[in-house]
């Protein structure tokens, strides 16, 4: 395959494409498109119109997963799906999740009816927020056959399950299995906005996920004694804002101490709350990733130790809870080495990290090898209008993608690779 | 004046009477006493019927007072004024305020008639906890001649002014001015619990107060940049809640630094507030006390270049707004030797202390000589119906003011201090 000359076009038209497909929203004014809102369908229109323009067939199966398919040379060849969400938070930028679908559809079109020796499957998954149901992923994990009866009859706000919302779209729930990943020889990959500042913090357009970050999060509650801030001397305080400020200071140290690891108290509420009146309550939040899980349990194990070791000290009692603990997953270490080539060849320099965020590709992980390409985040900002990305950058990721084929189809590794499936 | 042999019983009447008084309450089942609200009525009925027995002419001032007038031997004699407020906060205790003025009437009641060289005038304050209209110690400025118009006109949240409130009492807001102390020869001496824990951790009975403190409070907020808790590596964060947290630790180390000063942040709060979000913005408060003016200002100033340091230093920005700066009020110190040397007749070891709290004598100082006499406060607890005191204590305290009374007939010296007013 040639380089592409009119990347830069192309970019464009991606950037314009995915504004476009921003007004397609539940809220007038900003973009919120949740799972099989209305406006998905305008947003499943549109971009049906130009997988088949491209050569694609598609369908949207029952979870309501847009799926373009676009044929290899040969009947029984692998497959390589391509792809991300189309689903938003409220208030949303126009890029997260949706322009990994509208670049696949770009590197379809490159192809100008051209066959490989593997088939392109363009995906686009229709819920990785969690906003509407409070579960994530409910499109990818139908590919991989956890879109359990659970799920389907979790609600939204206004007492529409799963299920229901995926019969008044059209949908039929009982032909859910019929989305799972075959046993073809398949492989993924995720073109995605960082949503994060390193990328541009290093000054590259492009980085490799190596791996998504294992996540723990906790709350602790600091439980010391209300009393009065004018007649209470320091010594005969125990005071739990004081105690878990010591702590919060101490989870700062400890992440900034292990290479890699985030840790993070967002939330932080104390009882009763007056400025007058010592604080007897203080609940704060844990949020710890590492791409190492040992990293990960070690560090949250040890805040835990520092936490319970502040309050004795202070004559505090401390409970803590974990509310969620998610393993790191590694992406595919082959397709990983692959897309460091490819995006070198783009010209650029290529950056190995980890993903602190959780995506798609983490649940595809699990059956079938997949790999992730992160964009440059100007500001690192994201789930925010003002989510963009820069021209250069997504014509590098194109370019970048066209070499991955290119690779790809003289590769009998990823074919081999492919077989673990 | 004999000692009191009775003085157990008296005290176990003291406490009987408090309890009494409390069940005078606008709430069912709680105590809550506001500026002249109806069971203030109950609660002056039955403290004129104790007076009025024990001797003294009573009369309710224009500003809600309770006046209890008990004769000198002499018509042109000073005036030795006790007393403490009557109102109290919701969900209240039987003995903050109401004690000071239960015990002003078992001491005029112990004379048993007897004339001494001053008079003394029971005070029952209307007003000190600032519940109703959010301003406090209505009942004492009136007294000093500071019961202004801009107060009178302030509103409780039904729409109800303080000048409104008067006449709905049946008393005439034109007439406040005579509420203001004369000329006479005065002073004022303030029995009060402590509400702190400082007696009960030294095993004392009684202190006397030295100073109430200076005070200052403050808002803080720290303004950085709100971010994916998942995505965003430490080293590019400008965490508002983790620059908070620092700041607390410095706010805690500074007032262990410097004896009796008392510094607290009760209040914290940030946004967005999510687990997985980096906050973006941390608002806190500051509560400073220390019996010298200086001593507050400096740790004050110390601490806002502190948390200008650590603001700047983390890349963050800093606001911070003064909400009350109050000065340091000293007691009257022949009073407080005086009070000193009658404790330690009643048998106890005396305790000069600051008062990190407001109360009426901080008002009535600023016209003449007074002093304060604490109380111990069991578990340090008040404003909250587990308030108590030990009758032991009440006792001390009552034998401790019978000898203050024996010792000031004696003194040449309070009749001179007397005349600053």
């Amino acid at each position: 395959m040639s380089t592409v000359a009119n990347a830069k076009t192309r970019a464009e038209e991606v950037i314009a494409r995915c504004r476009k497909l921003a007004s397609f929203s539940e809220d007038a004014g900003s973009t919120r498109r949740t799972f099989l809102s209305a406006p998905m369908r305008d947003c499943h229109r549109e971009i049906t119109k130009w997988l088949i323009a491209a050569g694609a067939d598609v369908s949207v199966d029952a979870a309501g997963n847009l799926r373009g398919f676009y044929p290899a040379a040969q009947v029984s060849a692998p497959r390589l799906l391509i792809g991300s969400h189309l689903d938003t938070v409220p208030n949303a930028g126009a890029f997260d999740g949706i322009l990994g679908v509208v670049i696949a559809v770009a590197l379809v079109e490159s192809l100008e009816g051209r066959r490989l020796p593997f088939a392109i499957e363009v995906v686009g998954f229709s819920e990785e927020e969690g906003v509407r149901f409070g579960t994530p992923f409910i499109g990818s994990r139908a590919l991989v056959g956890r879109l359990d009866e659970e799920i389907l009859n979790r609600q939204d706000s206004t007492g529409v399950s799963v299920r229901t919302a995926i019969k008044n779209y059209g949908l039929n729930p009982e032909e859910i299995p019929c989305a799972m990943l075959s046993d073809d020889k398949r492989a993924f990959l995720e073109f995605h906005i960082e949503q994060g500042p390193v990328l541009e913090s290093l000054g590259r357009s492009l980085g490799v996920v190596e791996a998504i970050a294992a996540q723990t999060r906790m709350e602790f509650v600091f439980l010391g004694c209300a009393n009065h801030a004018g007649t209470t001397p320091m010594h005969l305080r125990h005071d739990a804002i004081a105690a878990a400020a010591e702590w919060i200071v101490a989870v700062e140290r400890t992440a900034n101490n292990h290479p890699g690891l985030v840790a993070t108290v967002g939330q932080i509420e104390a009882k009763p709350g007056a400025t007058n009146v010592i604080a007897g309550e203080a609940r704060v939040t844990l949020d710890v990733r590492h791409k190492s899980e040992d990293v990960r349990d070690q560090a949250a194990e040890s805040l835990v130790r520092m936490a319970r070791e502040i309050a004795e000290r202070r004559g505090l009692t401390l409970r803590q809870t974990v509310m969620l603990s998610q393993r790191a997953v590694g992406m595919d270490p082959f397709l990983v080495d692959q897309i460091q080539e490819a995006i070198r060849s783009a010209g650029c320099q290529p950056h190995r990290m980890t993903s602190g965020a959780g995506h798609d590709a983490m649940i595809l992980a699990e059956k079938i090898p997949s790999a992730m390409i992160f964009l440059r985040s100007p500001g690192g900002i994201s789930h925010d209008p003002a989510e963009s990305v820069e021209v250069e950058d997504v014509a590098k990721a194109l370019e970048c993608g066209l070499h991955l084929l290119d690779q790809l189809q003289s590769s009998s590794e990823l074919r081999k690779r492919m077989c673990r499936a």
